[in-house]
Formats: C-alpha cells, structure tokens, sequence
C-alpha cells in the first residue's frame, strides 16, 4: 500500500530542504535592479558570507551550480600547463581536478586507501617529493557526499607545513559548509568553494567562492580566466551587477539573504554541534542495523565519518528496493549511491534544516522499509537515534 | 540543547498539516468575482463536496470556524423551546449543546460512562422513553479531538431505529471527515458539521454542513434561522455570491479545491486505509510506552479509539516538560489536553496530510522527550510503530 | 485580439489587490495553535485595530465576511421586537436592514434622494418625530459601494445630536475602513462595521467590529446574541481561542498583521489623503469622458462622491461589452454594476493597494475600451487624470 | 506626496514582470532529482525549447545569466586565435566581442551608424573582402536592450550568403526571444542565445544557447572549451544532471515550465502581435511626448525601432528626476540609461507579461511624472497610447 501522501521528505546530501522562510522570499516580484533595496540586499551578502567561512578574505558569487564555482576557483588561480595534485577520497575531488585537466593543467592525483580520508602523511611526502613545487595547488573537499567522508583539513594544512610547500590550498566545501566547522584563516586556505544548495539551504543556483590575499595573487597571473567567472571585474565596485558578471541572481540573492538571517539567529557554532547531533544519530541507528549480510558503513573508519551525509553500503539487501519502498511507498527520499557505489548503497543527507522528527522520521521510515524486505538488522536503529536525542534534550 | 531548527511539524490534532499545493493555490491575486473561473470553481466545490460525506444532500459553505457550522446546523434545523438531546463523551457535543441551548433550546445531556465512547444501548433506552417524541435533534461527534474518542455512528443509528424515534440526528465530523469512514446516506444521517482545516486539510476558515432532505425539511419552519447562516438564500443558485451570503472565501475556495483534488487522486477509501494504518502504529508506540506510573490511554475500550487522534495522559510524567521538550527542544508541537485533562495529557494529531515520516518523527520526537525525562516506560515505541509501517509497506 | 496576457488587474471595488507582502506572510505553516508566536501575532490584532477606527474601544473578530459582521452587530445591541432605523443611500444598509428585520426587530427605511447620499436634515426630523425613543438603532453606510456615495457621518452624528436622540449610531464601514477619514470617538459612533477585503488589504474572511462603551451595555441586555457572534464569551481573555469562538484564522492573522504593519508605515492620514487624490484622479477622467448620451456619475452631487468607489452609468454605451473588453481584451476587471444598476453601470475602485501606474493603467484601459466602442466621450480622461497625479508628484 | 504604495510596477527592459504563476511553481520543497517528476519536467524543457526559437536543432541550458550563455556559445564554437567580427549597434555585441577578445580571439568590430542597426550592406562588404575566410563567426544582437534598436537578421544573413562566407552567424536574442519574430532554422542562424527573465518570463538564473549542425561540427574542433559549459557533455543522455553540468536548477526548472505552458497556450505568433502593438502604443505615447529640447528616441529610423524596448533621450529634461519622480513618488521602476547614455535617457520595456493595464499604467505614470516637472511634450502620449490599444480592441 502506498502511504507517502504527506509533505514529502527529502534526506537527500542535497539539494537540502528549503526552509519556508527561503521560499517566501524568493517569492518576489522583479525589484528595480539598479539601485535600492536590491543592490543593499546584495552588497550584505558580500558583508556576510565570508564569517560562514570563517574569513576575512574575498568572496566571489556566480550564478552556477557547484561545478561552476569549481571552475570559477581554477580558472582565476592557475594557467595552461600547470601541475595540480588532487587529494581522492571519493569522487568530488577527482571530478574537479578532471575539470582541471580539461583547462589544460597537469593533474596529478593522489589516492586515498579505500572508503577512507585522505592520508595527511601521504600528502606530506608527495609535497616533500616536489623539491621545485611544481605543484601549484591541492585540491580536496573536506566532505565528499559520495563517500560520505570527512576530511581532516587542518591536519593536511599542516602537512604542507611540514612540506615547507607554496602549492595553494583549494577546498572544496560545498557539502560542508554550515555543517561542520571550517575556519578557512586559521587553517590557511587559499580557496574555498561552496554551494547555495547544501548546508545553506538555498536552492541550487549559487556557485561561492572564497579567496585569500595569496589566492588572489596567484588569480593575477592566471591565464585561465574567462569573462564569465573573472575575478578582477567581479571586485570592480563601480557597477554592482559586475559582482555577478551581468544580470543577477534577483530570487536567489533574497533566498540567501533570509538564509543568511537563519544562520546568524541560530549561530553557526550551534549549527555544527547540531550536525554532529544528528549525524551521532544517524550513525547510532546505523550502528544498529548494520548486521553480517546487511547494512554497513561506507567509510571505515568512524572518525572519517563525516556530520552531514552517511553513506551506507547495503550488501546483499536490494538497494533499488529500498530506495522505491522508502520513495513510492512512505514519500521518503534518500540519496541514492554515485558511481561505482550505484547498485549498492544509499545515503542520508543530515545536513541544513533538519530537526528531531525530520531526523527520526527518516531514521523510522528507513528502519519501516528495512523491516518490509525483512533485512537482516541488529534490532531497532531509530530507538537507539531517538536515545542520542534524549541524551541531548536533556542536557 | 535547542536542536528545533528545521521544518517545524506540529502534529496537533488540527488545525493539521497544509499541504504545500494547498497554499500554493492560495497564494493569487484577486479574481474576477462576479463571472468566470472563480464561480467555476467555486460551483465545483459544491459539486465535489457530497461525495466526501458520501451522500447526495445538499451542501452548504460558510465562511467561519467549526463552530459557526455548529451554529448553522442548529439554526437551520430547530426553534426555539424545542428539546435537543446531546450525546456527551468527550468535550465537543457538550460545547454544541451549550450553544443550542444558548439560542433557546432546551438541551438534556447523555453522559456516557468516563473516558468511553456514547454507549448506543443508553441512547435507545433514552429515546425510547420519549413516547411523545418530544426531542428533536439528537447531537453526537464522530470523533471528539479532546478525549480521542470514535463513536460507532451506525449502531448510534440503529438504536434511535429501534427506538422509531424520528429526531433528527446531527453529527460532528469535523475531526473525522477526510480521515474515517463515513456514510451520511447510508447511516441516514441528517445533518453533517465539517470544517476545513483537519481532514480536509485546508487553513481553518470554512465550515461546513451537509444536509438531508429530512433536515431540509425541517429548516422551512425553524424559527432560529438568521441571514448569515441561512440555507434557503444560500440555496437561492440565481447569485453565486449567495452560496456564502455576502463575499466569497477566495483563497479558501481555491485551497479547498487543491484539496479535494488531492483527495480524489488518493481516494477517499484510501485515506480511510492509511488514516488506520498511522493510528495503529501510534497506538503501536504508546502501548509500548505505557508503563504503571507511566503513559496511558485516555479511551479505555481500544475499539473505541479514534482514527484521528490519540490522546494520552500523562499521570505522573510532568506534560508540561514533555510539550517544552517536544516544542522548544525539537521542533515539534503536539496536542494540549483540552479542559480537566489540560495538565496531564497530550494528544497526538494523526489526520490529513500525514505520511511515515511525519508520524515516525512525531514518534520519535515524544519517544526522545520521554527519554529525556527519564520517563518510565516499556521500551521503544517508534520501533513498534516501524514495524506496523513496515507490516503495511510489505503487502 | 486577446492582449489579456499580462498580469491581470483587478480594480473592483473590492475585495482590492492584496499585496505580495499579505499574501506571502499567509502561505506559511501551520504554528502551534495553543501559545507562542501565533498567540502573540493573533493579540496585537486586538491591540491594534482600534486605531484604525480612531477608538478606544473594544474591537471584535469574527471568522466571516462583511454580512457576517453585520450580524455581529445586530445580534449583540439589540432583542428581538426593538425598532431600527435604516438610512438608505444605495443597497447596503437597505441590506442590513433586512438582516434585522429577519432577526426579529420593526425595520423602518428613510430614504434618501435618488442617487444621492443621507440627509442629515431628514434624520434630525424622524428622530425628532420619535418621542419616546423607540428607535433603538440608526444603520448607515460611511460608503456604499454600490451606488459609489459617501455619507457624512460626522453631521449625522450632529442631526442626532441636536435631535437629542440616544439610538446607538451603528455605521457600516467595509468600503470606506482605510480609504477615507473615519473618527468612531471623536463623531461618537457606537457600532463599526469592517470587513479584511478592502481598504485593509487582507482577503475576505475576516469580520471586524468595534463598539463603543454605550454599545457594550446595550450588549448586556440585548437577546438576539447566538455562541458565535456573541461579544462576551469573546471578551474572556483566559483563553486565546475565545476571541474567534473557536479555532482562530491562522492564515488570516498573520495576513491582517502585515496590513497592518503596511498601513503603519504609511500612515493613516497618508493613506486618506493618497485616496483621495486617485478618486480626483478617477473623477476628472470620468468628467472629461462625461458627454451626452454617454457617461455619467450616479452620485449626482460632487460633495457626495466617495473617495474608494466611483459609479459610473454607462446610458447608451453597452455596459456589458465594456467590461467584456476591459476584462476578456485587455486583463482589468471592473466593478459590475450591482441590483437595479447591473445593466448599465461600471464601477472602479480605488481602494487599498493602488497607486499611479495602477490608477492610470485602469483609466487608460477604459478608455481604449470606450475607443473600440466608439463611445461618445469629451476627449481623454486619463491624460486629464495623468494631470492630478502629476500636481500632486510636483509637490 | 508619495503615492507609492501599491504593486510596484517594473518596466525594465528586463528582468521583465515574473507571472504569478511561474513563482508559485518556483515555490515549492525539493524534489527527487534522481529520478521521477523533476527529470521528466527538465527533460520537457529540451524537447519545448528549440521551437521557442523555430529550430530544430539542439539547445542548452546553463545555470547562468545572459554573459554565460554569450560564454558558453563562444568556448564550444571557437579556437584560440581565430577572428571574429562582431556587428555593434549598441553596447551589448561589443560586450560579447570583448569577451570573445579576452577568451584569446582577435576581435573586429564593424561599427554602424550612430543611433542606428547594422547595415547589411557593411557586413556584405567586409565579408568579400575576407578572401580566404579568416573571419570564423559573426556577433549580431537581435534587439539591443541599451539603443533600442533592432536588427534584421533575416537581411544580414542574406548579406553573409551574398558574399558567400562561411562563417558561423551567431546572434543574441536575450532581449528579443519571445518578444518578436526570429526564425533561427528559416535564416539559417548557426548559435542563438537567450536568457531566461526577458520575454521568457521566468528570473534570470537560466542562459540558453541554441546551435545549428553546423555550430556543432565547429563544437568538435573548437579548443576554448571548459567544462562547466561544454556541450559534450550537456549531450551524453546517460545522465540527467549532464544537462546542467552538475546539480539541476530545481525552482528555475520548474519556472521555466510554466512559462513555456503560458506560451504554448497564447501561442508564439499572437505573443509576436502583442509585443508589437504595446511597442505602437509606447511609441505612440513618446511620438507625442517629442519636441523640442524635450523627448526623443534613441534610434534615428523607425523601423529600426524594436518591439520589447524603447530607449528614450530625455535632452535638457534631467532623466534622474523623471526616474526619482516615477519610482519613490510613483512606483514604477523605468530602465535606467546604459553607458554613455546613462544621464540623459529612459528606457521602456514593453516585454513579457504585459497588458493595456501595465503599459498604459506605465506610459500614464511617466505622463504625470513629466508634467511634474512641467517638461515639454507636445500633448497626452497616454490617451494616443490608447487610441492605439482601442484599435486593436475594436479588431
């Protein structure tokens, strides 16, 4: 019987759920766009997205998805021919050093041992080989959504330390960032990258990038850049839309601007304790459903596992079956596993505007459909989610 | 630790969960009110609306709460001195009586036995006492939303049958239209009470009364009638305005369109299915979670719960704490208890727009509060109520 | 040829354009119901609205349309039996006239010149004439939105003053609350009728009504009163829901309140004066397209001319293919002409949510309209309304 | 005085008004975006989009604004090094070339006549004269939204086969695609762009590149090519997020939706018609408002005059005033000058969701915001406006 009459849930590792607050405001009519309340409203995303970084450096905003910000990080910081190293630990990483490759730099990638973080050491030793820092930057996100890991970020910056290495320091944080903590200054990074659609809770549409001082040194030699993505007009004040290269993002720069709000109301060190809330729970549940021929953790190591997306290899138990029980059966959607993951996997996303019922409710509805196919589990994993629950209200 | 910071999801027993179709029909500008889609539409909610108390009576939209369409059952139907009978077994028939009695009526109170459903027998021996026939309107609800009861309102029919007692029989479905099985031809009922904004799941603002030919023949000599509420100019089809005495309800109108399109693409014994099947798996968690000392059911008799709503006292768990913990804590708003039982008592809503998720996290939630609490109980609800869905979501 | 392609206009004389803002801050969630934001949001209703009357006294809510305020009115002053005076100037209070004739009360109509407003002179005589002070009430309309007249309240008040007459003064201000000045204490008025769907912006469904202290204590003895209209229940403050007699109009509220806030900001004076210079606006359009055989204002005297309605007779000019054009051809709804008047009139409101370009959109659209009809008119009327609001932007 | 509280009207040559409807599809939760609605809704837009612009042929859509289509059509179609001439008639086409130029291409520009469109015999001209074809594209705009002015494509193609020149023709259409007739597989256009917030009604967040066979063979060979907007990979099927280089634009997707359903139901032609009679209209009002020292077009020849934008030199009359008078005392946002134009003209745009109320709301409000300022004008624009709006009623 189908039962997913309800307010769909999405628990997909983004697009994230869209807060209500998000939609109303980007339900608007067209402003005038030269100057007023638009052109304030935009410039305070310019005032305020560089503390969810954590720093005082730039930011630039494209009208792209995540892949567009990729390139808007590579095209105004490298030149043709030059060697970049890629940091796998799933696929994102590797996805933008392809786009890379295709710009016409040398890539590089250094692999991580299976379902498992990047290696800090490793990385200490390829820089240590790179005697004439050929390499010119490391890419790497800090949460891969499909692996599921987390990356030690500072633990790598010190690596490079370590190396005495000048490669800039490119992260790529689109799953991360208003999830877990990340403090791009301190941890001297030169780059960031991040996305509307995730830990921010705006549709997708919004490509970010930060740039330290060192970033925007190298963006001054760069023979990558293209009109479209260029930093230099972007800083350029005296025209507002050059911010966005042209016509803005109306809806989404109002969609950010209540985000935004939300994120200062609630604090972003309170939001990473939150996740790490959540993600405790997801992982108790899992704890309890993994079982010999059943679930299982993707990344092996639990202090890889990373706050905002849980990434579960299902063995024998039918993934696609669980996927369409969970969807057309109860309105549940999950991640579904990427790449070579696909047939074998589903993932939870934790990350944004959640709360204890869209978190146990997920937790339930999975442990409902597991029960359906009679899967082999431990016992009950929402019960023991709902206890880290407890155990956080009560405090 | 605040962690209430995504959707919010109250999971009162109505005003339920607006489904967003339902007030993205709502957001729109002013139509044309005198001729074309608004009338149309508006026509078609009269046409549609029969169906969903399974008769062929007419029907009758007022622009107010349930308890003007109380208001306008009454008026409609009797006169002044004229004697009601109310059948009590929980808060709202009691309420209904109050007003009848307000407008002149005089009004005789059946109590049922504590915390019970109205026992048929009682209103047999009661109607069958009144030789001269001197009652004219017996009032009972389906559901009562206050004491989480469901009255039997075939047997409640047959009795007044067996009694050959020709009192109009008027029922309160306004927490059980859309939700449980209900026959208004069949069970020859004569006058129907609804509102918009449980099962019908549109924003509180109509209320809504079908009525028999019985009951039409009937309002020719009531002498309670006034212009607001009265059927024979709302009958009068030459001025659409007329339908709703004055100003049409335009977003309610068009909202409560959006909704009976939902309903039909579910159908309506389909909501009857998963309405039970969601009261189940409540019920599942708090027979679990019921404990000496602990939880419990307010409705004794376990036939006699309702599909709709399940109310729970509380005894010696502080209520207040677990609304705090639930409200403040997690993002989820249940149920006060209503009137004596405001201190100890919750009540779950599980009506309308509802699916495994939303009940599985409302479940979960209280079951995190609970345990934050320290509360006793028998160990985890939402696991047994997994199991329900699962059990469902199998076949 | 179709150019109803835009966004349509509707300048009826209400319901008026609901701004984006109301309508936005209406598509939202379900709150809890019982205490918290929604309680708060629903008491600065109460807080505030007096304002908008100019009182001091109780104001009162009522999930309904203007009808639906009228019987507030009625049923809580006066008993069945007692004498009312109804003060014609077009179809509304004749209306509400007979909503107290149906209740029960001797109904007595002064009528007033053809197409022309209330006489204060006639009042001050019949109530001169009433010795004994049978007339319990006196019921006008500030505006009636039907024949476009505008009442002067204020000598009103001074005919009964003089007459020394202590009838309540119930006066019915659903099209003029918001549009024009309106001083309840100061003109010493007892009963005032509003509804959300005009000059306050809000869609229908809201019936609002303030009353003086002199009101209330006729409350205390009047019997008409029925549970839902009734003032005293709704003047108990111990619970919220009390003040709607009953679930209260979620979506309602939080839209009044930003209308509220809207009319805040602006200012109420503002506001008035704004009225008045698009209905001089509207005026000077119609006088230029004024032209025998062709149109022709139904109010007869300029003085009696209101500044939220303008009626227009069409004479010989096809009133029906008038509107058909504006409405099918070009995408602007017009008042239709209502009762005796339906043939052969239009009406424009100018109330609300108005300003230049929706003013001089709406004159420009008749007259093209009137242009494709080869309509007899005295040249063009909005270049002669573009020329009021250019006067005005000048200063 | 400030009359500016009503709907805000914006008559910017773009964004243009976004309908209602498109922002209530826009509103809505997160969808799958695996599988189900969401693909089958984007995958609608690539079979409906190639007929919006009379093509056959392929077409692809970027998350971006106009500049990143002009991107995205210029890295898939050239190489480092080749030659492009672009055909100025305004700012936009030299903003392109410019970006062509940046990219690594050499740009040449052909100028025209000041105030004035293309001469097809200039481009005649200059392609014979480039004997061995070294010339690899031509950038034309169809409409340029600074000037005004509106080019014959249909002529300058017939230009480029007289000289026999196989150069790929590549025109913008951002502000004319759903506003005016444009043939792109009938005149044989190679790459045509759009964006999104003109006459396709949705906001801007969507560039749109349409190609010929022949721009795609040129795709295969061309080395400027990145990966965010490289057509290979927007064509593997395999995929569906392919489409967008990454994660899909989930609100504009369904914006866009509902737009081309608007379309479809007024049909491309009639929308055609439209554009062209409120572009009679305006330049009706403006024909009037010319005289000396006072208003006059921007483009000298008046079939040179395009349908979606009229650029108006406002000379001794101070532009910043009008725009101040029309927006904070009227609420009506004109377009401001671009470039060298900016402190001496207005811009009208007439495109997109426009109807006679908002056309000559506009053209009304400009009337009164002139005679504000007692500017001279050679008599009411407005009532010619609707002269020109009455006649097409009258058809």
């Amino acid at each position: 019987m189908k039962l997913n009459q309800g307010r769909k849930l999405t628990s997909m590792p983004g697009p994230s759920v869209i807060p209500d607050r998000v939609l109303n405001a980007m339900h608007r009519a067209m402003p005038n766009i030269y100057t007023g309340e638009l052109v304030d409203v935009s410039q305070s995303l310019f005032d305020d997205l560089p503390a969810i970084a954590r720093t005082d450096g730039k930011v630039f905003v494209a009208i792209s998805n995540g892949h567009g910000a990729w390139e808007m990080a590579l095209t105004n910081t490298l030149s043709r021919g030059e060697q970049v190293l890629v940091l796998e630990s799933g696929r994102f990483a590797v996805g933008w050093g392809e786009q890379a490759r295709k710009l016409g730099c040398e890539v590089e990638i250094l692999h991580a041992a299976p379902r498992s973080a990047v290696d800090p050491q490793a990385l200490h030793e390829r820089l240590a080989a790179d005697k004439d820092h050929a390499i010119k930057a490391v890419l790497v996100v800090q949460i891969d959504t499909a692996s599921g890991v987390w990356n030690d970020i500072a633990a790598l910056r010190e690596a490079m330390d370590a190396a005495r290495h000048p490669a800039l320091l490119m992260v790529d944080c689109i799953a991360s960032l208003g999830c877990v903590e990340y403090l791009m200054d301190a941890w001297r990074i030169d780059v960031t990258v991040g996305g509307s659609q995730k830990g921010l809770m705006v549709p997708p549409g919004l490509g970010i990038v930060w740039a330290s001082d060192k970033a925007i040194e190298a963006h001054k030699v760069a023979n990558l850049r293209t009109s479209y993505w260029d930093w230099t007009a972007r800083m350029d004040e005296s025209y507002h839309y050059l911010r966005y290269a042209g016509t803005a993002p109306i809806q989404h720069i109002y969609g950010m601007r209540e985000a935004l709000d939300m994120i200062r109301e609630e604090g972003l060190e309170a939001i990473w304790a939150r996740h790490a809330i959540f993600a405790e729970a997801v992982r108790a549940a899992v704890d309890i459903w993994a079982a010999p021929d059943g679930l299982e953790f993707n990344i092996i190591d639990p202090a890889q596992r990373s706050n905002s997306t849980t990434t579960i290899l299902t063995n024998r138990i039918d993934a696609s079956r669980l996927h369409e029980l969970c969807e057309t059966g109860a309105g549940l959607t999950l991640g579904v596993g990427l790449g070579e993951l696909s047939d074998s996997t589903f993932r939870i996303g934790h990350m944004g505007h959640m709360n204890p019922p869209s978190v146990l409710g997920t937790l339930g509805t999975v442990e409902a459909a597991l029960g359906a196919m009679n899967a082999a589990t431990g016992g009950s994993g929402v019960a023991a989610a709902a206890k880290v629950i407890a155990e956080e209200l009560s405090s």
